[in-house]
């Protein structure tokens, strides 16, 4: 496991917010960072090059999507994850928990794992702790989840124990299962929203953490402030000296409150998917290029920005892409809405090694949200 | 018009094929040359750095499709297409003529023009051939298509006659009509596929030709054995001192019976569409890469190739993208697609200064037809 090891560089003075590195057997990562997701071994529309040439320094791909097509065992014959997808940098694997409970009627919870049916053709599957790893060492990425039961928001009490229970029945079972030495397995803080359950959840999940411990389920359709005081009630009972992630988050006021909470990594699928749709994130707020207002703006998307789209492509044309269904508008989106998370959180690390995340986070929101 | 000019550097000892450079005000362009064909100002897929990196030295864009959207004013006021789409490299546009006429019932031919519904909003437009040099003024490419009448594929000699004549009296109008110095007028032998109407059209519109000459209508349906004796009758007399620009090709097969037949232009959607379709041209011949026979075949796309598809991926990975029904397939493919059209005029332009030209098609026809 000398393989990974995790820096502390800073802790901003004013806040959680701490900035440090990651090292894996793939290449170092700059915390904190926001990992784009590649759900089918492809962050939908961007070749690897661009990946490289926008900076993303690791990336993320599903177990479920992968186990089921085109088959670990394919990836694993290709060489790993690594090679089939021609990415040399880190990657992380989820474990599938979150697809496969997001099934509804298609699956059947037990305590030894997850019977469900696939959604591309209706095949019987199980995932167990011990599959999942299996899943998981095939599929080769550098950081690999514990498969857990993230529970529905809403549910009650009794419910949430439950699950949480099993999660942690199920890690003891994945760091049994897991021997592989050049994947780091990162167990995750469950608990739903009840602060009780979340405080015992860190407390026995941090015992498997090695380099690394994730906060899952949040970001899951509670209030933002529910959201917040779950990450408040955990913090203290996180381990300092290993990066943790918050998963599943990326719109820039939770990157931003997480950072400030002392979170070191998230994903979402929001930049691209959002792309997908015309949508872009820019300094001044969301932008709708569809909308008739930018027929003749000749402007870049975001005059702040470096990306390749932002210097070469004005919203008159961006607009007529996306009017026109155009792969190319899901490409030139998709490359400024990874750029854009890329540099919020690259200028999160500044701000941080100048004690000045505070103020950051502030003429962020100042002009993204107009408040 | 001393922006244009056309210098003819080797006409193949054994064949009718030539190599050339045609100068134009962004750029040479060495002939023969496959035009990508970007409908909409985007080559479907593929960013302009892109095309720029797989040697794309000069592509078409569609008059009808940028007239209906996003209207020729915009791109005029973006400073014209070149700006508009991010391209500093020759771009040729066509004059609408062909999409008019494939609109079938929806659009009615006089002789002053032609009026069409949109096959967007079903709007009324009409389209004479001087609101077309006006649509391509204002799209400001380096070479312009006189508006032309392509005449149905069995269609009787009498109407071809009446189609052929239209074309010649609209190609004085264009004439008449085109002031711009910075953009080259093409215009177009028509005659379906009468050998004597053939003749009759290139003695005509050869007079109108400036440093360049198109032929339209064919590989419209033809069996092949029609086509090349199209080309045949025609040769003669046509300029040798600019480029000759066969419309419409794209298949390996019409590009190499073309170059034979001395022609120095061509373009065809084809590249990207089958890659958009899961489909590949290889030097060993067309792969259809869903198929089950790449699921563990973890070598590239075509070993003979030097694309970033090529070198970076395998028929395994490709073939997962394009069951995953990922953008990325279409990219890939498209990438590899219009790079191998590329050198297969590459490698012509190189038999030709070699005398080789005869020997070259040869050895492909081998490969790619095992034939």
């Amino acid at each position: 496991m000398e393989q990974f090891s995790y820096e502390l560089l800073h802790i901003d003075k004013h806040t959680g917010a701490r900035t440090g590195v990651f090292h894996t057997p793939h290449g170092d990562i700059e915390t904190p960072i926001f990992m784009p997701v590649g759900t089918a071994a492809t962050v939908k529309s961007l070749l690897p090059s661009t990946l490289k040439e926008i900076g993303t320094q690791i990336l993320l791909a599903n177990t479920y999507h992968l186990y089921l097509r085109p088959g670990s065992e394919i990836v694993a014959k290709a060489g790993g994850l690594h090679k089939f997808m021609n990415w040399d940098r880190p990657i992380l694997t989820d474990s599938g928990g979150f697809q496969v409970f997001s099934l509804g009627d298609l699956r059947k919870i037990t305590d030894d794992g997850v019977t469900f049916s696939s959604h591309i053709d209706g095949s019987r599957h199980i995932f167990t702790p011990e599959s999942v790893m299996q899943t998981e060492h095939d599929l080769g990425a550098d950081v690999i989840m514990a498969f857990d039961e993230c529970s529905t928001y809403g549910c009650d009490k009794k419910y949430a124990r439950q699950a949480m229970n099993r999660t942690h029945k199920w890690l003891e079972r994945c760091a049994k299962a897991h021997k592989n030495g050049n994947q780091m397995l990162f167990p995750i803080v469950q608990g739903n929203m009840f602060e009780d359950l979340r405080i015992e959840s860190v407390k026995f999940v941090r015992d498997y953490a090695d380099c690394g411990i994730a906060v899952g389920g949040l970001s899951v359709g509670e209030p933002s402030e529910v959201m917040y005081k779950m990450m408040d009630v955990i913090r203290p009972y996180l381990p300092e000296n290993m990066p943790r992630y918050l998963m599943g988050v990326g719109t820039p006021d939770y990157i931003l409150e997480g950072i400030e909470r002392g979170i070191d990594m998230c994903d979402c699928v929001l930049p691209t998917r959002i792309a997908r749709n015309g949508t872009a994130m820019t300094s001044c707020g969301k932008v709708v290029i569809r909308n008739g207002c930018y027929k003749e703006d000749f402007s870049p998307l975001d005059g702040e920005c470096d990306c390749y789209c932002c210097q070469n492509f004005t919203k008159a044309y961006l607009r007529h892409l996306v009017n026109c269904k155009e792969i190319l508008a899901a490409e030139l989106l998709s490359i400024h809405n990874v750029t854009f998370l890329l540099n919020l959180v690259k200028g999160a690390r500044e701000a941080i090694k100048q004690d000045s995340f505070a103020e950051y986070k502030r003429e962020f929101y100042a002009k993204y949200y107009q408040k």
